[in-house]
């Protein structure tokens, strides 16, 4: 990775030449949505990784873009490939920067594609029930839009409000409801995009013939190309939605009720257990019911709450030495599980009970349906309590692996043992399938300064990641690999690599799509 | 495609000096499983692509490859593909012979890798739910060996006694059940295969990180790796089946029918709607029910009766020109759907209770469980009618494809007229998704001799094919491409070959893997 740069939009280094000339030529090309300007540059340099939002508390920033440009056709997404390509510079495409692996920094500079402009979307074939998008559409006003129609697409990552389509996509998203509904990668009926040749590629419909070319460009994180748009499959607007909480005593009695329920064959749109800590800061303030999406600005804060709250009034002095307070987070044993079920209204509730059933065969003690009610309305909020963190001095990150689950105790256990003297730690169980789930770690990491909190910051995800390849965890489930993953994944990928590798040749012959990310 | 040769082992064409060369090293490298003998390499030359059979009905047979061998290890089998590579011979990867587009001729001579020896498999982890299989293991022993354990594949091919795992991975297969439990792809963890550079990949879990590498090696058709064993997702034995048949007054009526069930969220483990001369032919014998999975060389035949009856009867002087018989086909409009529910008892009923009210809804008229339970009882005999029908001077061959519901009638109508002048033309729909469903045409093509047979199924092809691309329908759904559909895969991929391509020279730099397969 090259040095930071000081933060300061007057000290940017400028471009190169080549760069510059490239510049002007797109300044021709797309007149009036090009930028140049530092303000730009320094916006573009991160996403949401938390290292890069610390280099910026730090006055640092990552590698600037050498330029922003703002496409509007596919036509035009090809005319920049095909002149950066022309040129070897490199492109990075940028949705709305909500990543958190530092999957967009300009590492070798280049343009920053942001294809937001890119936001049609046709209305939704109600006899197919397919609609037409483009990727640049923010999740949100996609999801509003479907819902204005009768439907939904099911798919709701707690970035909705500030992530796109074509970003979902590239990192292979995972909604709140994926139990039910899949990951973005099953909605999804083909794709188009713009490889690293400035070629326009259709994907054949689904199911197809021959490899699924769909599957092969999804994922790659802006490593192959730019995706352009995509006809996806929605779901009718769900008639009925059923809540159910269990308390249990331990992780191990909650993963089993969860394990029983999937199993079973029932497809609950959430199943989220929280491990005992996780469970103790879950808020408990009552809200009425709200509408489908309601972003936090429009209302105020509820569930966790207390976690910004903690690491105002604790920290840095208790997670000083995180060895304390994971300690006595141990204190703590009950987890919660959140159920709900949503779809036709009968079968709703008649999948509702046979769960209640399972959970209590397993031992759950059933807490009603209020706690998950209470769930699904703040259930966006925790995205938003970063910054606070942040400014406390600390820094928050999270990990998301996945596990089948014979595996899944022991990958608890050990990313907790290996995070435990670094960061203090929670986590939650989420996204199951019938052989495993997603384990979701949340960290926060304190030190004596920016610099010892980036220090420890490193070795944390370093701890945690050789944790999750020694007991068998994938290294990533949605959040994508990005920059901080790519060594883990490269390990994890072993001799299947060189797959990837052919594809890369293929797509992108000199290599100019967002280098030093994904595989080494 | 090469010049057939005159059928009479004695008088195969023999290899030539460097095939030959190539047998002796591998004489030496897999003592005792190597044949160059005639009668092998005429067993081998062709699998069930009735083009094939007529051929070997003539007296002329496919080219052969120059030699078969039976690897026992994945070792081995890189063993015989670096050789191959060295010498640059073509190799082609051999299941069980169940395809039925001649995806397994021996277009450029070279070695046919028959699989079967890899037929091991482990026991079913019964906490994460999933079973190792190598890959050539029969598809009915690998569901026995699962059934005696308590589980299920849920992947039931009507070729399920004579096609292995490996075959299913290769051709993306469909079973009877696949509106429940998906197509192969759906079922599998990981993959190992050996590429056409000799290279052992180990494919990783799922959900993965990065491109989906398990999802650009199925539907290869050996033209990119040979399969050497996946890790499976295995679901528990249904505790209960509910069945249920419906009579509806159009094919328009019984596709809604199909369409408000899934739509509805509802996933039946079969749902089938036949078009009115093929519900005309279901047979009707009543029996009483059977094990899991029965042969039908233990039993009596029952469905799919009358087509034999009707071909040895009737044809070939109606079927000489089937206008009329298709005209007379048009007289029957009734269509029987065919519906069964599987899994937890009680969830079952609720869900057959619901399809039946929907079914009702949309017009048709409730003919009880009977009906579908004799389909389900006989539902692997059709594809044991082939040879009464070619020894009756004709020739029998399916199509599938899939299309969206918007365009499934169009599709429907397009093919049939596409095809009435040529063969007399039948069709049910099956392997229902929220956004289409697959089309399954059966074609009986006569004609004064079997070279006139030959032209006119040739023409049948080319005129369904075109049908099928002209109104939106993908060229197949899971019988595979082989060598039949080549130049309509092809048509339909349109640029997105390029990136079949790009794994080809990735994975298969000297284009040994299955020549002249998939796409051109």
């Amino acid at each position: 990775m090259t040095a930071l740069v000081p933060l300061s939009a007057s000290s940017l280094p400028p471009p190169g030449a080549l760069a510059q000339a490239v510049a002007t030529e797109l300044c021709r090309l797309l007149p009036g949505h090009v930028s140049v300007s530092d303000e730009d540059r320094l916006s573009y340099s991160r996403d949401m990784w938390p290292k890069a939002i610390l280099w910026i508390r730090q006055g640092r920033i990552p590698p600037p873009p050498d330029m922003v440009v703002w496409p509007g056709t596919e036509e035009e997404v090809q005319k920049v490939i095909q002149l950066a390509r022309a040129h070897k510079l490199p492109v990075i495409p940028f949705g709305a920067g909500s990543g958190v692996c530092g999957g967009t920094c300009a590492v070798r500079g280049g343009i920053s594609l942001d294809l937001k402009r890119l936001e049609k979307v046709g209305p939704v074939d109600g006899e197919r029930f397919t609609v037409d998008a483009q990727a640049g559409v923010m999740g949100e006003t996609l999801e509003r839009h479907l819902n204005a129609q009768g439907y939904t697409l099911g798919h709701f990552p707690s970035s909705i409000f500030m992530s796109t389509l074509g970003g979902w996509l590239a990192a292979r998203s995972a909604g709140q409801l994926s139990t039910r509904y899949g990951k973005i990668e099953d909605m999804v009926r083909s794709l188009r995009a713009v490889t690293g040749r400035g070629e326009l590629i259709h994907t054949p419909e689904r199911p197809c013939a021959g490899p699924d070319l769909a599957e092969l460009l999804m994922g790659s994180e802006g490593t192959l190309c730019a995706f352009t748009g995509a006809n996806l499959r929605v779901y009718p607007m769900p008639q009925h939605r059923a809540f159910r909480a269990f308390r249990f005593r331990s992780v191990e009695a909650g993963l089993a009720a969860i394990r029983s329920v999937v199993q079973d064959g029932l497809r609950p749109a959430v199943v989220r257990l929280y491990d005992p800590f996780d469970t103790a800061l879950v808020g408990r303030k009552k809200h009425a019911a709200r509408a489908e999406v309601v972003p936090p600005s429009e209302r105020g804060l509820v569930r966790g709450e207390l976690l910004p709250i903690l690491t105002r009034l604790v920290a840095p002095r208790a997670f000083g030495d995180p060895r304390l307070i994971n300690r006595a987070a141990d204190l703590f044993r009950r987890c919660l599980l959140v159920l709900m079920f949503e779809g036709e209204a009968r079968r709703t509730l008649q999948e509702e009970g046979r769960a209640r059933d399972l959970c209590k065969e397993a031992g759950g003690a059933d807490l009603g349906d209020e706690p998950a009610r209470r769930w699904y309305r703040t259930r966006y909020d925790v995205s938003y309590h970063m910054s606070p963190v942040v400014d406390g001095g600390m820094l928050a990150d999270t990990m998301e692996v996945a596990a089948t689950w014979d595996r899944v105790p022991e990958v608890y256990h050990r990313i907790r043992e290996a995070a435990a003297p670094l960061a203090f730690t929670m986590c939650h169980f989420s996204h199951a399938y019938l052989e495993g789930c997603s384990l979701y770690f949340s960290f926060a990491v304190a030190g004596q300064g920016d610099a010892a909190v980036e220090s420890r910051y490193d070795d944390l995800w370093k701890a945690a990641l050789s944790a999750a390849l020694a007991s068998g965890a994938t290294v990533s489930h949605h959040h994508g690999v990005g920059l901080l993953k790519v060594r883990a994944l490269a390990e994890q990928l072993g001799d299947a690599r060189r797959l990837f590798y052919g594809l890369k040749r293929a797509l992108d012959p000199d290599g100019i799509m967002n280098p030093g990310k994904l595989l080494p």
